[in-house]
């Protein structure tokens, strides 16, 4: 990034006030502001910091209108968060885009690589492989037999898809997560030691999908686990065989879901869930962190909070009464024989 | 998978009714069939998809006998389901293996690979690393100095094994796991900063263990860090330094075991369950999702759940009144308060 | 490791008992005893081991007196426990020492890399890269572009370092912990899918630090994601983004912490605790295993467990009674009907 004020003003159709020769380089938080960054004020808690900031250029509401004296220069924009999220992207896209193919990458079968997609070194492409446009494929990463990536999709270092597995478009996948290991089926035998159940399925990842770093989504035992489109998966989540994940459901990081659960659309896990396995969770349904469930949801819309799970009002409340329980058992107690004594 | 019905029955010593010349070469579940592919009929739950199943082929148990028109041929067996997974593991056997060793595979010192071990790209072997008869080393593995790895032993992409670590027989470990990796040892120095404790023990694994994937397994401060024979790990398990586990015990995703403890043999974790360090739990103890243990458990075979665990029937019970426990609260302050009235 | 009883009592100031012409080789538990091994006595516990020990050599405190016939020699020292601890120091980091740049490691651009650092194979270190003295920077690394490492840094096996991300000195991370993974920011669309808010920021670890295996730690939106210095993190931990960790804080696996939380100094985390975002705890508060913590701590020290926490004792006495709480019900309502009769 190398833009004038005056430049990024014409951008983004703002008002500038101030000295509209400077030139920004980096972005910063106001409150963290230096020579030559961009930042933003939107929260009037903040405020504060326009008076004192460092930053070159701050991006203000329309709407907005100091009271002291400010050193940076300001652009007026109809919203100034949506303006400036606006030109971390155009920032973000361009800092970070590869192309090539590198070296040391290994690809075991003649296949179409489009030109605009970037394989990093030490990267390894088994066969039959199937890749989009625009994609960027970070080194290291695996991809098994016969795995077909869609277009503008960016595979961090280190992700490991297993054979088969199919990954949609403008998905990202970040660092070590390992897409298509066995999902967690063994017979018990009559000695009670185990014998695996063989796992044939897949995984199949829709459009508009992010998943966090090492997370690991099982294979299907047949058929296949879905991540619907665009899910939003953070770090470390486990989600097991031939669970299906609805369109557009978040779960936060550490959480877990196993095995052939349905979990619907618009969902919104906490970090730290649990979610059993053969359940089906309906729409829209939220759980608070470290929340554990143990049966289907049929109602969309609740809120949830506790293992095993309650109305997240009606925990919050049980919670209250849980810190006092040894003095209710204390009155209880007394009561008991008061009354006692008197009959 | 290429098959005809006929031969298939005979191999499953079945008995065939329907057109014997389908010929298969896929596998589905029976609600997903499809031209082609096989499935089984088990549950009843699912015999009404028998007479809608694409699939070409379906086995059922002997003693069924269907209560509409089928267009599937059926072959008919003494045990649908044992049969069906019968099949599933000759052809998933067939389908997966590789061989041979990968020209960007780097191995430290000349060591004897035997010619039925497949040695994926971009993995490396340290010095002084044994690898046995049939294993299946997949690309960007790291083998660290000493390393034993026995028979039929699968290691999937991006496992890690420190140095000095040892895999049995028939394991399977998932991708970007972690074997070996220091116990969590600091002592606190009198400035309150930690000081770390070498750890120089192993891990060692025994025969027919299966490891799912990004799970850590720390080595032993001395000695070593024992998975015994049999043992089944689902996904993202941490298990510390100095832990034993006992033969057959099945852990499920995201189970923690901490320092020093020993677990018997034939337990069960549901996920996510925590166990704290120094402790030893008996044999065939099972542990409900979330269950955290906090001291030794010297009875066998209980069934445990919440955190800290009690008893499973009791927990359930608290549970229930959990719920309620802001409407027991309002009763016992107007009982209170008639009687200390009365008084 | 090579030394005889003589040398190593004369290295430590200590004071020979038995033959000390014995020969050293490796090191092992009193009860775990062989020849050629050191071992050492400390807590007395462990008395009984010490006569009938295989071991060559026991460390034991200059203020013990054997009770019964020993074999071993004993090399009498003012603290045996820290002297032995001493010794491991010397001889793990004499055992593990590599050097030298792998061929296989890609280095994108010509950076210097002190001859006293080990770069080892199919590592992968991208543009302009910055590398201390003495590193050990394992096979299977990923360094993006423009990460800093100091002096003394040992990275383990398949480590993820993310572009622009700073590690401090003497700092070891283990195989397969990702730095620098996206922060987990999306913005809630009208239609009710997400936006991904980009995320610009990195991740600094301070000196001192050691980050265990299979970790995750979110780079921050803008500016930081900080680690202080000394801070000492187990397994499959997740930092999320603009996290603050306080220097000196432990953190046991598995355990969580949400996005801007600021953890003070000299904090203790057991295992799968869970904190949740946007909150503050001051130094030295300490969590017990599968805590959850949804708001901000101010007073120092404090000793929590519980989810959602509350004060140790409190949480332990009021789980007593939670096990009570179905015959804690039934009480109350034997009781409502007395005093309700009587009414």
């Amino acid at each position: 990034m190398q833009i004038s004020a005056k430049d990024l003003s014409n951008l983004l159709q703002g008002e500038i006030v101030g000295n509209e020769n400077v030139v920004l380089h980096t972005i910063a938080k106001i409150e963290e502001g230096k020579e030559g960054a961009l930042s933003f004020l939107s929260n009037l808690k903040y405020e504060p910091h326009l008076y004192t900031t460092k930053s070159s250029v701050v991006l203000v509401n329309k709407s907005f209108t100091p009271t002291a004296k400010v050193n940076a220069t300001l652009i007026r924009v109809e919203d100034a968060y949506r303006a400036f999220t606006f030109i971390l992207e155009k920032f973000s896209a361009v800092a970070n885009k590869k192309s090539g193919i590198a070296q040391s990458a290994v690809i075991e079968t003649e296949i179409k690589i489009p030109e605009s997609t970037y394989i990093g070194a030490q990267t390894y492409i088994a066969a039959d492989v199937e890749i989009g446009e625009n994609c960027q494929i970070y080194p290291q990463v695996y991809l098994g037999d016969g795995v077909r990536v869609g277009n503008n999709v960016t595979l961090f270092p280190g992700v490991k898809v297993y054979a088969n597995c199919v990954i949609g478009n403008n998905c990202i996948i970040h660092a070590g997560t390992v897409i298509g290991s066995d999902g967690f089926g063994f017979a018990p035998l009559p000695d009670r030691s185990y014998k695996k159940i063989p796992q044939l399925g897949n995984v199949i990842i829709e459009d508009d999908v992010e998943i966090g770093s090492n997370c690991s989504i099982d294979k299907a035992t047949m058929g296949s686990t879905i991540i619907r489109k665009g899910v939003k998966m953070d770090n470390l989540v486990q989600i097991a065989h031939n669970v299906e994940i609805g369109e557009h459901t978040v779960i936060a990081g550490q959480s877990g879901i196993a095995g052939s659960t349905k979990i619907g659309r618009y969902c919104v896990f906490g970090g730290q869930v649990g979610i059993a396995g053969h359940i089906v969770i309906a729409d829209g349904n939220q759980f608070g962190a470290q929340s554990g469930v143990s049966s289907s949801i049929q109602e969309e819309n609740g809120k949830w909070f506790g293992s095993p799970v309650i109305e997240v009002r009606q925990a919050l409340k049980s919670g209250v009464v849980y810190r006092k329980l040894p003095d209710l058992e204390k009155k209880l107690n007394e009561l008991d024989k008061i009354v006692k004594e008197k009959k």
